[in-house]
């Protein structure tokens, strides 16, 4: 289904979730959430986040300044606020849920746009940069709103002191190891040299991210709350000790389980109500409004054209929005019918920006883009 | 601990197992056997097998001639009809579990002596090649008979037609992918070209080794049998296509959880028993002795200098014995007693062989092996 979907330019992701809604309970019955897929399923999630951290220097990030802080933060604010509103219109459903769609409806695929700004060749732009870099802060921003999403539950309503707990937690956390990561890491070179164990840094690097999950989950967050810190901290040496060559086909052998089961999760019978259907194409029309408007206004600036480019670039959602629908549906806090709504408003997102960034990106064949020298500047 | 055990010379695994030992439910309680550890685990042995098969060219094998041929026949019969005859004396045991025990003190581990003698520098000498083919020769003796008897059963006996069904189905499936695999696989060299997958190589090598292990439950063998021929399969192309740089960390990540939990297997308290103690201590006595006599005898044309190093080499008993025991423990088709011999005693000859290998196949400082060039023709 990966390959078809290449085949389709479309990203393979969008094969591995069909595989998995064809092979679940509701329409072939081969393959059921049990403790052991489940299990895989998380550890594949956990290398996803770690890969991508390990792509996403901090460094990066304050290099690039303050028009992709801008741009990230206005997506970030702008998509909330309009699936929290949608929902909380709605007569049935509570707080909770909307918090967990507008949370859903925050974080951009960063694998998904790099992915395609690198097809074009384009990633020198300075439309790319700012992309690429609000993308990242974005990922960390949608990583701190599910810490504390994550630690809401139903039962009792919203704990406020609880929330206040967690986001100071989750941002104390993210603060620390963005702050110190790398330069702990640095240290740690001497260490590394030392061991005698093969591949000595990727097993360290590995240990460390398997730790930080394990924290998080011990301090009330998601488990790839840490793993994503971790390759933050490790992003640095990534190339240096080839982690990214060896955490690269471990993540690709495990994360299609859990694409996969994200699929098989779905209820493909809630789907059959016309509600949902109008909830599906809402959330939609939202979530993508929501970053065009959110991060064009953050980056106009910079020009209208670049505006619109970025605001698209900043569309598709994929794997963090995923991950927050699946941590809600296994918690109980969301309904079928709302996880439903949150995977395919990740399908669509994901599957509607592609052709449309191609489109506006694809430098002019007799007029080649400018380097962007000039340009560089007023990113700082 | 596999550092540990790195610095003390001694093989990574033998830390991994004491670590599994350590956590299990015995003595730590940290770790049980649960479905999704035994999952986990069993995805590790399979990509262990595989990254195992991929190491092993078949046309190696062939080109390495009758003495490796005879050391591996021999060294597989011997160290079997002593396990055998050793348990069948015994009052309490069947012969079920008889030719478990010499099933499991059959396979040399590939892994760790090709580890010692690559550590040494002498890969390339006459006594080194015979070790490595033969071994390699061991493994798919080790694992026709493991698909043997990972058919038996204790509940009906020995079923004699089922035995010679499965025998033949083994036989037959490893002569065809040692015959066809490679050809097979070259056909594919287009096919990959085409696909737009990323990794396609190393993706379609997954599919296929987990394909054939799938097959291999079908006919009533260990998933693990399959995973080796398909990584048997995919040797010749292994470098070409870095399947074994992808492979790799894949294996170093999910394999530690296979040694992890056949420690935590491990009931120690059945090792309090006098009768078990001593019974791990004859076993492993007729283990060594086995493959010295059985191996050194195949390989006496060589020398008794040649003889005895090719005998030592092929002592260090790892996987292969450790997988054979955990299919018997998981079918219930041995007790935990028997298990426990036969862990400890591919724990200690994997000990003992590496301090006397290095002894003995140091090259003298004064007078540097001669590079075998006028023997290599005596191995044809």
């Amino acid at each position: 289904m990966a390959e078809v979907m290449e085949r389709l330019h479309q990203p393979a992701v969008v094969g591995e979730i069909i595989a998995g809604i064809l092979l679940g309970p509701s329409l072939l019955h081969q393959v059921q959430v049990t403790e052991f897929t489940k299990g895989l399923a998380e550890i594949g999630a956990i290398f996803l986040l770690f890969t991508v951290g390990l792509e996403a220097e901090p460094r990066d990030l304050l290099e690039v300044g303050w028009v992709a802080g801008l741009v990230g933060t206005l997506g970030v604010i702008v998509p909330f606020v309009l699936g929290f509103g949608y929902i909380m219109v709605q007569s049935h459903h509570n707080s909770i849920e909307a918090i967990f769609v507008g949370a859903a409806m925050v974080a951009t695929s960063v694998g998904i746009t790099a992915r395609v700004l690198a097809d074009l060749g384009v990633l020198s732009t300075r439309a790319a940069r700012v992309i690429l870099a609000a993308a990242v802060l974005d990922d960390i921003l949608g990583m701190i709103i599910l810490a504390v999403v994550s630690s809401l539950s139903t039962a009792s309503g919203i704990n406020y002191v609880q929330l206040v707990v967690v986001t100071v937690e989750a941002v104390a956390f993210t603060a620390i190891v963005v702050a110190f990561g790398s330069r702990v890491v640095r240290r740690l070179e001497r260490f590394v040299g030392a061991l005698r164990t093969r591949n000595a840094a990727f097993v360290l690097s590995v240990i460390i991210c398997l730790g930080f999950s394990l924290a998080s989950v011990y301090i009330g967050m998601a488990a790839i709350i840490g793993a994503f810190l971790a390759g933050l901290a490790f992003a640095s040496y990534s190339r240096t000790w080839a982690l990214d060559a060896h955490a690269g086909p471990v993540s690709e052998f495990l994360t299609p389980f859990f694409f996969v089961l994200l699929g098989v999760m779905v209820d493909v019978t809630t789907l059959a109500r016309r509600e949902t259907l109008v909830m599906v194409a809402v959330v939609t029309v939202l979530a993508i409004a929501g970053k065009i408007i959110g991060c064009g206004l953050g980056s106009i600036s910079l020009g209208t054209k670049d505006a619109l480019r970025i605001g698209m670039g900043m569309v598709p959602r994929g794997e963090v929005g995923l991950i927050i629908a699946s941590v809600g549906l296994t918690l109980h806090t969301i309904s079928d019918t709302v996880y439903t709504v949150v995977l395919f408003m990740s399908l669509l997102t994901t599957l509607f920006a592609p052709p449309f960034l191609r489109i506006m990106l694809r430098p002019e064949p007799d007029l080649p883009a400018p380097p962007g020298g000039g340009a560089a500047a007023s990113l700082r």
